[in-house]
């Protein structure tokens, strides 16, 4: 029997091809998705064509309600996202704890599904500078992790892999490719419309466009900007 | 200003005393709850009740569909509870994961007010065998939030207080009378009705029952059996 992993999938180029390892990896793949208020639902769409394309075992969509307490231009539209070209330090699109909320849901259905085996898409090259993307956060999450559960108590151990941490952008992009990733199917704009055309001067949309560009392969996107 | 603080509110005997300990220390407490598909709301509307006897800054509830994923007798009513006494190892009562959504959640919240303080009421003394209420836990969690979010990476820390955690129940409750709590009205029962009259024979009473005994002081709670 194949060993079952749960995958977190936003619908973007990163959480796409960390599917795409995990399935080359010989996982049943248990897509996790989240409608946390965010600012559009297109990434929602993209994730199940995603899903569609690549297959997987099962995928779910949990809610919960973080725009409640905003504090972010990804849930709180009074925020503008800002498009000046990626700055130092934390921005402003960063979501307070996002990242332990979703692998602590991504963490009670591995524990249902008997999964030993949690991935995540996080990148801390080409990235935002979000604190919930280092490798130290990740291997402290898997620490907390097999303290919290009865499958870390009790069982074998729960581990949290995070196989794109240390690629840039362009590796990433490579690495989908040879894997068959559909790029033209995923949103990695952070205020992408309703169709799923991305703004083009995000830092989302920048880093993905500057990824394409170095991996030296064409880039599916609709840009509008 | 007075400091806030996000505070865990379950509407049962110890985050209620939880609260107080909080509020003894002088923080603006802002309290928070969950409706994560549990087997009744009883305890929601105990919480409501503390709130409004003991008062607090504010107070949130989140959803969040833990059910869906089931796995557990206080999710999945398909799971009896356990009526027979408190056994050995991780009974099915356990939520996978459950303290470590919640903690997440309201470590998005305290971030967002700018709290460095988060109470939680668990217990590793007179406690159901959870491995997500032991000491080791509560640390590795604050040690992951420090490195998770903005507050723990760029400002002075955060810290989670589990001022019960080495307390056996007797203690919690005289601790609670001191304070002033009224455990009238509270519910610790995992199958309450939805009075809020407690069933008598599941751990979650049996504990609570045999602390009050234990403690010299009077039960206020209405016992089914």
């Amino acid at each position: 029997m194949m060993k079952k992993a749960v995958v977190l999938l936003s619908g973007g180029l990163d959480s796409a091809t960390c599917l795409a390892i995990a399935r080359s990896q010989n996982f049943a793949c248990y897509c996790l998705s989240f409608n946390y208020g965010q600012r559009h639902c297109a990434e929602l769409a993209a994730a199940a064509r995603v899903v569609k394309a690549m297959g997987a075992a099962e995928h779910r969509v949990v809610n919960f309600g973080l725009a409640q307490f905003g504090g972010s231009a990804l849930t709180d539209t009074t925020i503008a996202v800002p498009t000046a070209g990626v700055q130092a330090g934390i921005p402003v699109t960063y979501v307070p704890a996002r990242n332990t909320i979703m692998l602590s849901l991504a963490l009670a259905w591995a524990e249902v599904l008997g999964s030993r085996d949690i991935f995540v898409g996080v990148n801390a090259v080409d990235y935002s500078g979000y604190p919930d993307c280092r490798p130290e956060y990740i291997a402290a999450f898997e620490r907390m992790a097999n303290l919290a559960t009865k499958a870390g108590v009790e069982g074998a151990g729960l581990q949290i892999h995070a196989p794109l941490i240390n690629l840039s952008k362009a590796e990433i992009i490579r690495r989908g490719q040879t894997l068959g990733v559909d790029y033209g199917l995923t949103v990695s704009c952070y205020q992408a419309d309703d169709q799923g055309h991305a703004c083009g001067v995000c830092d989302s949309c920048r880093l993905r466009a500057e990824g394409f560009a170095a991996a030296g392969l064409g880039d599916p996107t609709i840009y509008l900007a």
